[in-house]
């Protein structure tokens, strides 16, 4: 096991404009990439990396995999979109570090930061996390509706802007549905609602539309849904130009 | 003002390695760069650049400066550390553009992401912020206090993993100690803090304590606080090296 190390690297958005040098330079001396499917689609093959790529909802398994090729001495960088801490591939190797062998907790990892989703769909719409936020999975793939229901209802209390990853899933696109009408029930008409789509690649969509007019079909699995607090602005520009989407930095 | 631009680009928490090349690319091409002293401090002269460094609590009428340089036809870049969006100068540049004349609307500004600080800490320490979360700046520079302690309250409630920035000015020392009090009337002992200091530069620092050992001097101006929610696992590793902190992707 000499000189065996895992790294679990965060990609960004897209565009390999944001990925990081340090991402870059891990993925350069790597022997071993693992990953799901579209994320190691975007790992140029060279002599000498192996490629592994799996399917979506093995991320235990994954992990446990690419634990074992470290143990075994080689160099492995697990890849994630966005950043690996956010709803991403990190939390998955340290559950399968505490529930593995325990020689696993002494392996040589690394965790490297990337641009998650809602930073960079921020970045496009203005700064509609400018101020206090908070970011929700509303995948209830492995936890209770009601908990995000109760999220929700917390997160509008405390006037938190908030961040939506996974919005709607193929399995269940009725969870984004109920969450915007809860979302109707306790927010004004005018607070906005911003769907980014695959930010920074050629695919790249941004819409803005004040809550009443949010439908669940505006957003995809490829789809980050901000939605503004009570003091966030929206700057109409001209030219035919979108408007700009802010939250100040002070609040009353 | 034929060509001028503004960019307001996050640099990261420190180390080059985690600016992006996107950030770089924009620096290599502009004119001015705009931003508090520190920052400024951490792009390379060159021939042609203007460097426009001013103090902190300025950050308006800094954005103004740079909003007029880019109408005046120059290559704006405003630096921001971590991400720029995130309670930092891109939400100062919109609050100028809203409030100013009205030709700014129309100026060609873009945010460039960043790593910001709550990502890069996390990454050292582990995957904290694995699952929901939410971000909360505990500056009451620009809020109230009470503001705040509502937050923090309603955070604990919906049991978010929580991100701390500016969690102790010089001006406002007392206000750390507050919210750690906040938390232990709610939060079990054993509710993981992390204060990860400087993170990806020469002077970084990392500690991991349990809520009841949590002492507001622990931080400063250059510390990333994050507290774990009621799932946060601790992992202890063997050789005397920190633990793994990783908050699990599914909750009951």
């Amino acid at each position: 096991m000499s000189g065996g190390w895992l790294i679990i690297a965060g990609l960004g958005p897209g565009a390999d404009a944001l990925v990081t040098p340090e991402v870059s330079l891990a993925l350069a001396d790597a022997t071993d990439v693992v990953g799901y499917i579209p994320y190691v689609a975007r790992i140029a093959p060279r002599e000498g990396l192996h490629l592994h790529a799996s399917d979506n909802r093995v991320e235990r398994e994954r992990a446990a995999h690419a634990l074992g090729l470290a143990q075994a001495g080689r160099r492995v960088v697990v890849v994630s979109s966005g950043d690996p801490g956010v709803f991403a591939m990190a939390a998955a190797v340290f559950e399968a570090v505490e529930t593995g062998p325990r020689g696993w907790r002494n392996l040589d990892i690394r965790v490297l930061p990337g641009i998650t989703a809602m930073l960079a769909a921020a970045a496009r719409a203005g700064a509609p996390l400018g101020h206090d936020f908070c970011a929700i999975n509303l995948s209830d793939n492995l936890k209770p509706w009601a908990l995000i229901e109760t999220r929700l209802r917390l997160a509008v209390q405390a006037d938190f802007a908030m961040a939506f990853y996974n919005p709607r899933s193929r399995a269940r696109p009725e969870g984004f549905a109920r969450a915007l009408d809860v979302l109707r029930a306790v927010c004004a008409d005018t607070r906005p609602v911003i769907f980014a789509r695959a930010v920074s690649t050629p695919d790249e969509t941004l819409r803005v539309v004040p809550l009443p007019e949010a439908r669940p079909e505006m957003a995809d699995m490829r789809t980050m849904v901000i939605v503004g607090s009570s003091q966030t602005r929206v700057l109409a520009r001209g030219r035919g130009r979108g408007p700009w989407v802010y939250t100040p930095r002070s609040a009353p």
